[in-house]
């Protein structure tokens, strides 16, 4: 391509300070360096994460930053080094890395890896207005083009409609992953999911898959339930139809409480419920929604009678290996991804995607580029 | 026996109101009903849960009552319908009953049992002063004599000296099981166990016995180093010699975190600290303390980075199935019990052996009952 080697000017949204809507602006993307690549990007989700890192979960440092991780593009030039990816490869970026070789890729228990964004030098590789500005999550897919490293990208299939595998960046791995391997769903079990979001209803699909029998949805937004039963919800519970704890609520549905039970939310009352609402003996909460800014709490007895809290990002999934085969999944119709998309805009009508997601109007709205 | 069918009166150390030492006090116990049996209390150990009922977690309905669960003794008698054991069998009192018909004791995945003494209706069948006395954690071995239901004994081998076993009705097969069933530790792995008492000790040995290549103990009492070191304790942290919080010291000392830490002192500060010290992606806490005066907490990005937080009761044996063989593996020397008894004395030593528990003198103090 004739981009390669060269700055590339592209229209980026730019998060300048905390808590602001984000701004269109044109940005410079550098060459790849060694071990990394250029990826022109399709199409990218809108994330409740996103939100975070600009509003409550926000680091001064991280600022101006362009946000996004849930998208998907062909790769346009390579670095120096580069062996698994090629220009022209349709690729998924990943703001979970995998580097297989640091001892956490390694181990077969996790999915974290010890070469992510998160523990690196942080990223200013690209540019705006003579400024450098941060690559959120290592990815930056609010971008027409992003500049990634090679182990944060990941080649698909060449038949997959970027506009709808992108979900597999974050969300819809996210919660397929939490039930598949951070609980280890059984066949028959019941199962309770807070937020009905993509995430959550990503959630509830896993469950499904695992062979849930009853799987109970919970939302103060009764919009979401028909939704949800597209997915595999059997039952529902809007907290706020009731004056008893959730937690009460869910043990009498099931005489004694859920077998695992996701929060999905970023609620840290919601994750005390969750792991509350679980039967003694063996139930297991896992924690699917990400804030940092309240502690969780329970009794201790909670655990001491038996119940699992724990939690997974990215769904447990080893990034690198577990991608293209979750797009495969999807071109084979195991999967399902189209459902989840309830809104398509152009890059500009990233805060409008912002608003339909606080106002519960959005389940997914992906961002489709429209540059040249 | 000529006993049989006929109510005894015996010694037994009653807590008439709590916090106040326990009187040593002439008893009534009666001859068990259908499905119950009267057991002949040979030795008790004394168990920090006792004094925790007493004081901390004391429930007015519960006085008076008469402590114990840690016993040792034989069979007295039996009453109708009572098929696994006779009179002159040795058997270990279970506070962790076993009825092996309930859909917890049906499921493998956990030792609950839905007709354990803290779910039915209180038990009130001795008497003291004419008072009826609350039997606690239905065993009341504190006693010369004691009466339970079938499901809260265990016959064990003709050979075992009660002096001894006794310990596996409580502390010892508490701790060992957190290390080899709740957290399965695996071999080569680094462990932290904060709180070397009898079952922080005990944790120490299942995770030697589990192939643990290093075993941190932690406690600021160091005295109890020396004793840990019996047990397969290789290194040894006193939180009071260091200003900087427990949990940094361990991730400092084992290069990221450990794979497997206990908490076996009932302390939510400790449970913290005992989860935070954990390695991210697999690291285990398990809490084996038990209190629940406080909520335990924790930021919800420890979970999510692939920490567990869980806990088990009794070690998470089935106790009807595993004390007979635990029984059996100390007289084959598979695991040690004479190391964990510091101190023994007769019943009426009930409140000095607090004293020296309390005071971090004791391991674990034996009392022997001397009645006819």
């Amino acid at each position: 391509m004739d981009t390669a080697g060269k700055v590339i000017k592209c229209k980026a949204a730019v998060a300048w300070e905390p808590k602001k809507p984000l701004s269109i602006e044109e940005i410079e993307v550098p060459p790849p360096k060694a071990h990394e690549v250029r990826i022109k990007i399709a199409a990218t989700g809108v994330c409740h994460t996103d939100l975070y890192f600009l509003n409550e979960g926000n680091i001064k440092e991280h600022f101006p930053h362009i946000p996004g991780h849930e998208g998907a593009g062909i790769v346009e030039s390579v670095g120096p080094g580069v062996t698994k990816l090629k220009p022209g490869d349709k690729v998924i970026p990943l703001f979970a890395s995998q580097c297989g070789e640091c001892r956490f890729c390694l181990n077969p228990k996790t999915n974290l890896c010890d070469k992510n964004w998160s523990l690196q030098k942080p990223m200013f590789r690209m540019t705006c207005r003579g400024k450098p500005v941060f690559q959120m999550t290592g990815t930056s897919t609010f971008s027409e083009y992003t500049v990634v490293d090679e182990i944060s990208a990941v080649k698909i299939c060449d038949s997959a409609p970027l506009d709808k595998v992108c979900l597999l960046g974050c969300g819809v791995s996210t919660g397929y992953g939490a039930a598949l391997n951070t609980a280890k769903v059984e066949p028959g079990s019941t199962c309770a999911v807070f937020g009905l979001g993509a995430v959550g209803l990503a959630v509830v699909m896993g469950c499904k898959a695992a062979g849930a029998s009853r799987i109970i949805g919970i939302d103060i937004n009764k919009d979401k339930f028909e939704k949800a039963k597209v997915f595999g919800a059997t039952e529902f519970v809007n907290p706020n139809d009731h004056s008893r704890p959730i937690q009460e609520m869910l043990i009498e549905m099931t005489n004694g409480g859920v077998d695992y039970s996701f929060e999905c939310v970023g609620n840290v009352t919601l994750m005390r419920s969750a792991l509350e609402c679980c039967v003694k003996g063996w139930g297991v909460c896992v924690i699917v929604g990400v804030t940092e800014l309240n502690d969780i709490s329970t009794r201790p007895m909670q655990l001491l009678n038996g119940r699992t809290w724990k939690g997974s990002l990215f769904g447990g999934w080893k990034s690198l290996d577990s991608v293209p085969q979750l797009v495969e999944d999807y071109m084979a119709k195991k999967l399902m991804l189209d459902e989840f998309v309830s809104h398509t805009l152009p890059l500009d009508g990233v805060n409008e995607a912002f608003n339909l997601m606080t106002s519960g109007k959005s389940i997914r709205t992906v961002l489709i580029m429209q540059g040249k």
